[in-house]
């Protein structure tokens, strides 16, 4: 099973780009078109609401699946609704992966035992239904928070060892108050408790190590605190960063320059409501060019981010 | 709305219980006459995993809701069945409701801003379909993640003021590695991490005490870790911790009392897998009276932690 950290730098040398789009279909957010057709061909309204997400998603996918490696679609956009909700997430990865792109459930899962395993199993591996070995999201890879420790990671590195998957596991988040715990000071460490988290996520991935020299098991660092992420690049140099926090969230390419290595090497730059929405920002534009607006914004974000090396 | 405490309190004094039954249904350990019966009657896998937990949780909460104020259905155990398993996490929620019980969500949710309201949405509010206000999960409270600061609490704590919900924070996990970050000595604070914390969910759940003095936002607490709990209970007077751990992770009733305040107040204990999987291990029953042995359980649990007192 080849290591995810080699599968997602070759698809970054392929594609010649660091860019991760993140799929986060906010229902209000969705052109009235896509709504209203889907409205009309359901009765039934999570039906339809899903419909008009699975719809969404395949116009942005088709518009930008030449351009970037990975997506990113958040879990939480689907889970509010409900069932049918879960059904087209799974139709989303699996459309998305059709057409050759690497997908991160950005999930934030996290729980212990047992537990984790189910997760770990519906996420990255298999389930046993009947004697049948069954697929359940079958991700490339999936954001896990560290909060409950080792116990809490280890069964998703199990499922990443067996079918060849990656793991983001949470250090330095890009939110106003992720410092109320993470920039902490551990005293007897000498360190940040977000230091301390990138110790453990270079040591949790040390058997995870591919041939490009990155570990499957990665990092959650965000752009808007860039000084963080230079200390953290030192820490965890075989790690892959995931950096959220470029443009709505007011991070440039300058901010995600000191999560790389060198270019192309170290690190993927998420854009959710950026890419997926700049239609909104466009008055050249209508509604219905909105994987249009999509692909203009991945475009200019490609050369943003290779410009600054 | 009334406030999730109060519903809570009134609950245990109703059932003069305090245990919370845990719904964790690993397929692997469902009675064969259910799996057999259900997967005769689908020809779908997935549908007839699914519904072999919807039937055998309905045979559970049947059997015990007279005697618990409430129930916990781990999610993980659900999502591993894709949407079917969504699907029946809901109808298990709303069978149990329809019996009096107040639920616990246990996902362990989190993360910011629009994508943490749209997760409070999914669990405890409402989300807008087509300009019909609808429920998604709808259950009592939900268990939360606080590694993100207060940006990631903050949603579900909106959610709660609006319609009588409540969390439980992450604060000391029972697992044996929660202490990797939990226990590490936060400097500036002369306070451990998960001292930290409860220093935090005590201000977080300053605006949501209900009438019985107690907070809607809890405090996981595992019963693993009885000194630590005698600290917590102190930094958190107003707090009903949810206190994991007890029976197969191997505490005890004089485990869980340094989590309450006094008999009955400040506190519920879980017991999961050695309530509802009780039948694996009395040799007098056959399967097909799992749910009298989960009764049994909960009777012998709910004499276990009264005689404490």
């Amino acid at each position: 099973m080849k290591n995810f950290a080699d599968r997602l730098n070759k698809a970054i040398d392929e594609k010649n780009s660091v860019v991760c789009v993140g799929l986060d279909p906010r229902l209000d957010m969705i052109p009235e078109f896509i709504k209203n057709n889907c409205r009309k061909e359901n009765d039934d309204v999570w039906q339809a609401a899903a419909e008009s997400v699975l719809e969404f998603n395949k116009g942005i996918i088709d518009a930008i699946f030449d351009l970037v490696p990975v997506i990113k679609p958040q879990i939480a956009f689907y889970e509010v609704l409900g069932s049918e909700g879960i059904r087209v997430y799974i139709e989303t990865i699996k459309y998305a992966k059709s057409k050759g792109l690497l997908v991160i459930a950005d999930a934030k899962r996290n729980d212990i035992d047992r537990t984790a395993e189910a997760y770990a199993q519906a996420f990255l591996g298999k389930v046993n239904l009947f004697g049948n070995e069954e697929t359940v999201f079958d991700a490339d890879a999936v954001t896990v928070t560290p909060y409950l420790g080792f116990d809490g990671i280890k069964p998703f590195i199990e499922q990443c060892k067996k079918f060849g998957k990656g793991i983001f596991v949470l250090v330095k988040t890009s939110n106003k108050s992720s410092g109320d715990l993470q920039d902490r000071y551990v005293q007897d460490e000498k360190m940040c408790n977000y230091e301390l988290m990138a110790h453990f996520v270079e040591s949790w991935g040390n058997d995870e190590i591919g041939e490009s020299g990155y570990s499957s098991v990665g990092a959650v660092v965000g752009a808007t605190y860039p000084e963080e992420a230079k200390k953290l690049r030192k820490l965890m140099p075989q790690s892959i960063f995931l950096v959220p926090g470029y443009g709505a969230q007011g991070g440039g390419a300058a901010d995600c320059k000191p999560a790389f290595n060198s270019e192309k090497r170290g690190a993927i730059v998420n854009n959710s409501r950026g890419i997926i929405f700049a239609y909104k920002k466009r008055d050249d534009l209508i509604e219905k060019d909105y994987a249009k607006a999509a692909r203009d914004a991945v475009i200019i974000m490609n050369e943003d981010l290779s410009v600054m090396f």
